[in-house]
């Protein structure tokens, strides 16, 4: 195993440093070495240490086991563990087990052309990229989750354990179950340090240490020290221990009885950073120090940085390691598990080879009837609520949700017909569908909830993650690298498609009645939309019954985060079944029933996206038809805001045929929008009819106050969109001055009266559309 | 004490429901009733009893104290508190300690034109508003931070404890020091349940609990219970315990000798949730259970609701507590503290009324010499750094520079000759820059280091923070709440004005060379664009010498979060310092030396923000220069992004007349920018020449390759900005076709030679502008 471990060592230096002669047959030279060396030496030897470790567990016990790197940048590690059991070879067929694979490996790392530094969608067997750090211990948890048979071995730094995220993830512990879940394998790597520091948990005593991981509620065995025999030895012997303590876990949750939340095992790993590196550079300490964190020597051109670096690999006795056509000998490659079992052939870490359809219901039969447009109300997340319900009932073990401690109070209550909630902490008599076999997974981090969900989609599941609006921005980091994990698996042959992200906005930026300012923020759309448009999508669903359809659309779509904005609120439901399939298939439509333009050109188009947007409008609609009954209005509802994109930009994209049909060429256009106004601007700024658009949105006001003082302090309430409507169509120039007049006189009359009673006036809270009023 | 607390509570729940009545004078009748009732009950009366026993604490010892309640959503109880400390109404004049004043006190809370439910910026003695949760234990540690002889009692909610910043922040012990800085009082209130869950750390062992924070580095003080009076009792033994130990450390630190990390201590109290409310609501339980975190009961409608509340506030014995007057009766009164050492009125929590300027040495100091533009390279951020560390000279209390561990690898390793990194944690004989007294603070984590600094600032401190442009997006939230912080602030008459949040973005998108893609984000200005112009600018220096005149500005500036976006790497220098400041000062210019326009109109504006862009676009005249040397460029540098908006969207855009003086009416302008290239476009959408705008820019392309590769994928590179020039300029419409070619030569040849060698060709790498090649 030693030699296997400095097979594995040698094969890392060389990436980082070799360009050519890769077996060191000749006299090393400058022009074998990489021009530019790149990459970060410090963890890995430690990486290592544990894959040569893990491959004997799965030897031994024969298990399904993945490997979580949470010092993604340690790539070479994973990369060369995998090149020697001949996962890599097997994906990417000339990176061969030989001579002429070993250069090419060596030259293709951190190489243009070749490949990333991390543990990146490109390596065989990861899920985990880890250049972002805090997220490994959420991802692995994820992945366990209802795959009983599988192990996480999840190696967290001692640098990424700083990290919020991380520092709340060790709970996760709370949520797994021992009879339907599978393990994780938390490996603390302490190295001690990082960049240019040591680490904190590096300089803890032992006893704070220990103490800190048993009120964690795990049970940790220690491996320390820095001789390879000795430190092989323990580690071996602390590794069976944990896995017969993981096999006893589950044998006794898997015999029957109630299920208790067990002492999970975890490993505090303490090795010197860049272990079997050199000991020093110019002088200068480098194994076990910070100036081992990347590459630990570089100007080759002094001759006794050649040397030093020839030295160091011929430490690792690379030719006992392997033959003179350079591959593994065969002894050592026969330590190395075979076919799934190896760590990067497991199909669980290429998740879309396991993926299944969900078995959905048909989300038509969950349709709130919607007799007259505006007849009727209804709090849209609740009948997704019903429809999230059977599609957990039909998919006991492959879908799940998850939300920060908000699944109720988003109104997806019904999911608790279905389900409970997890909870492997302790209960009390009077709890509230808390359960250890509960699938909603609620926990006050976004961090949790979205590291979990991810891990659970990347082994091939489905989900959906709930959150306030404001709040989603928590994730907003977790977003770019999902973002960036699909964008890139999406060039990549092997990767196949995995479920969506789904993300449900709702307690949205304009129902804060509660809470107010800092819970008002609809920037997280302009957020997304900045990554690649073939993996976004962006829906505002007006109505029950268009976000019943979205629901559906998202939960059969692949390789996507989609995210969906939609009220909880009591609120008026404007189109039935037939109507929303038509609409939201489209994306994008004239409400034929809002439009006064049938005979002919309308005088100016009026748009909204997102629910609270539509009322108003359709409530100034309703006041320029009293006002102004001549003016033609023609009003266009938006559901997927990736329409308004060029075609070029986004396949959700009109065409500018299309969108100039919608929106006419030179009719002035007033759009009311959900969030930030500037976000439609920078979609449609290259629309020949862009110049006569003008967006009324979320400008950054607000405060504790009523549903309609909010609309008005953003000038998005029906009396100022009037207003603009007045100012925007030439032919009620002469009216104008009367018209704002009177939005003015009413508007102030509304404030007056929400300022004595504290509640907007009835005409507001009740206003129909006419057609309803009849 | 008691009577005190009930009094708070008292008003805390009239806060919630009353309009009028306040003293209960007459029998309640729904016309007294808020027509909406909203608030959080649950965490109140926890909130209310800590504040007493603060109060006790204080007068005892006379302390210097702040409160910071994490529970921010509890505000009715801070609110409770400082009117009846008398320190509200010292601020709001209107709000009297009266019946009158009372009545008003009740009515404002969350009601239109009132005040928010949160410890918002308008609550005397915030500086935390707590509406997103998991940062208060961090902004209790940067307001104790060079403030030796201030205490904050910090409260932090087991909602807020399952986060991850918050499951970190506890961690923020190991930089402390007792001599210098002043101390946290934290204190875990367990009140078991959040929205409609328990809470983790409420469900796991009583020894699991303590191991925890004992493993957090704390000596945990338990108070448990419900019952008041015993309560009171047990929390007072505590709290007296918890302060002397506090006293001890800080005596013996501070009486000389060798400083270590001592065991700070914390408490936990345990009790009911809603504690002293009705313990049952409509035959469920409320007391001591999830129902009572919001309202615990509306529908006043119902008669039994309307004596249900009526009993409830009566319990609390209100004719006991205040006077016929409505004023609180003297004796109790006479518990509070008095003048400042009230926590209404504790000058650090208004740290504006403590800011002092920082005495910065002239920045024109640090210039880089720049015989000629081009003529010679420089790490920007190292002359930044060696600024800094004079500003820190200067500085010895009231600055500090926060990090993920990135100072030294950002450059600014000149810090060290001034300071060291703090560090608390155990010492080793061959640390590099560490130290107890270290003004330098580093942790892996941004939400750390952003959450030190805004507590820092708050309390009237000066500092800066430097990010990888990347990772900043994990304090996007944070961002988004300071942001809202400030603004509401800035219309808040007694709340003076703070030192701005100054974040340097270096180790930027387009130098990620050890990284690659997952490090590749420049997303974060597009985030802070949306914020209120007043409170935001994005800065974009081309070279050391604009970047130090910025640097100055920003450490200069009040209320503002300040973005710089500069690079590390050794890159060309443009400006010599006079011609920096004038560059720089009016944020926005032609580079006169760059442009061939002085004889009349240009054929194209090139434009340029970003040190690459700029390098390029220069790098792109070159060129022009050579195969068309008739054609006449204007070469424009944006400094400060925020001039491109219009002047009526942000204090720094230009007006219409000086953007078409600059960029002109009618000429093709192409824009090479750090960032997203729509962001530009959003910014110029109104300007009348926008239509003649090409920006080009990330568009999320990216892996570890060179950085000449990286601008290539992205299509920022010389040879494509020559071609897009081609497109775009009438007069070169016949040569168009010839020069692409001759582009599109030139980027295989080098595509190639990077594919080939791993490294940028010389001719790219050496590259110098004409002027300087002479």
């Amino acid at each position: 195993m030693d030699a296997y471990w400095r097979a594995a060592n040698y094969l890392s230096v060389g990436q980082i440093y070799l360009l050519d002669n890769p077996l060191l047959r000749q006299p090393l030279q400058l022009a074998h070495i990489k021009p530019r060396l790149l990459g970060h030496w410090g963890t890995t030897p430690g990486l290592n240490f544990i894959y040569v470790h893990m491959n004997r567990l799965i030897r031994q016990r024969d298990l399904s086991m993945i490997y979580i790197a949470g010092p993604g940048h340690g790539g070479p590690a994973v990369v060369a563990n995998t090149w020697l059991e001949g996962s890599y070879s097997e994906l990417y067929s000339d990176i061969s087990q030989d001579e002429e694979g070993m250069r090419r490996l060596f030259r293709q790392f951190s190489f243009p052309g070749g490949i990333p530094s991390h543990a990146a969608p490109e390596t065989p067997g990861s899920i985990h990229e880890g250049g972002e750090l805090g997220y490994a211990l959420f991802h692995a948890y994820g992945a366990v989750f209802d795959n009983p048979d599988l192990v996480a071995c999840c190696v967290v730094g001692d640098g990424e354990a700083e990290t919020g995220p991380l520092a709340a993830s060790w709970h996760s512990n709370k949520f797994l179950n021992p009879r339907t879940d599978g393990a994780v394998l938390p490996i603390l790597h302490l190295n001690g340090y990082k960049i240019a520091n040591p680490t904190v948990l590096a300089r803890i005593s032992h006893s704070e240490l220990e103490c800190l991981f048993v009120g964690y509620g795990y049970k940790p065995y220690f491996v320390e020290g820095e001789d390879p025999a000795s430190m092989h030895q323990l580690m071996a012997a602390a590794v069976d221990h944990a896995m017969d303590q993981i096999s006893d876990i589950q044998r006794q949750a898997r015999a029957g009885g109630e299920v208790q939340r067990p002492r999970w095992p975890m490993i505090i790993l303490r090795s010197p950073k860049g272990w079997t590196g050199p000991k020093e550079v110019d002088g200068k300490k480098s194994e076990g120090y910070w100036r081992s964190h990347q590459v630990p020597f570089s100007d080759m051109e002094k001759p006794e940085h050649l040397r030093l670096l020839e030295d160091w690999m011929l430490s690792y006795l690379p030719r006992e390691l392997f033959d003179a056509e350079g591959r593994l000998r065969p002894e050592l490659a026969a330590l190395a598990p075979t076919g799934e079992r190896r760590m990067g052939a497991n199909p669980h870490a290429n998740g879309g080879v396991l993926l299944h359809d969900l078995r959905l219901p048909d989300f038509r039969d969950y349709a709130v009837p919607v007799p007259t447009p505006g007849g009727v109300r209804a709090e849209s997340t609740r009948a997704m609520g019903e429809f999230l319900r059977d599609v957990m009932h039909r998919n006991p073990h492959n879908f799940r949700v998850f939300g920060p401690d908000e699944t109720a109070s988003n109104r997806l209550g019904a999911l608790f017909e279905a389900t409970d909630r997890r909870w492997m902490a302790e209960r009390l008599a009077d709890d509230d569908h808390l359960g250890v076999d509960g699938r909603v997974m609620e926990i006050l981090s976004e961090h949790a909830c979205e590291g979990w969900l991810e891990g659970y989609l990347l082994t091939g599941r489905h989900g959906l993650f709930s959150c306030y609006e404001a709040f989603i921005h928590i994730i907003d980091s977790m977003f770019n690298q999902h973002a960036k994990w699909l964008k890139v698996c999406s060039e990549i042959p092997w990767r196949r498609p995995i479920a969506s992200l789904n993300i449900l906005l709702t307690s949205h930026v304009w129902r804060q009645d509660h809470n107010g300012f800092s819970h008002q923020d609809p920037g997280f759309i302009d957020h997304v939309v900045n990554k690649k448009a073939d993996i976004i999508r962006v829906y505002l669903p007006p109505d029950a019954n268009t976000l019943l359809y979205v629901t559906d659309e998202c939960l059969k779509s692949r390789n996507l985060v989609n995210v969906i904005v939609a009220g909880k609120q009591l609120e008026r439901q404007w189109l039935d079944m037939p109507a929303a399939i038509n609409h939201a298939s489209a994306g994008i439509g004239m409400w034929e029933w809002a439009c006064s333009d049938q005979s002919g050109e309308p005088d100016i188009v009026l748009a909204a996206a997102g629910d609270v947007p539509t009322l108003e409008m359709l409530a100034a609609i309703d006041i320029l038809r009293q006002i102004v009954p001549a003016l033609k209005i023609r009003f266009i509802n938006v559901v997927d805001l990736m329409t308004l994109q060029p075609q070029e930009e986004h396949p959700h994209g009109l065409s500018d045929t299309e969108f100039i049909s919608l929106f006419r060429a030179d009719t002035p256009i007033l759009f009311a929008y959900h969030g930030y106004p500037w976000l439609i601007h920078r979609l449609t700024y290259r629309r020949s009819n862009h110049a006569h658009l003008h967006v009324r949105g979320y400008k950054e006001e607000g405060t504790t106050t009523t549903p309609f003082d909010m609309v008005v302090l953003n000038h998005l309430d029906r009396f100022n969109l009037v207003m603009d409507v007045a100012n925007q169509v030439p032919k009620l120039q002469s009216q104008a001055a009367h018209i704002k007049q009177q939005m003015r006189d009413m508007l102030n009359r509304h404030t007056q009266y929400i300022h004595e009673h504290g509640e907007d006036m009835p005409e507001i809270r009740n206003w129909q559309w006419p057609e309803a009023r009849e």
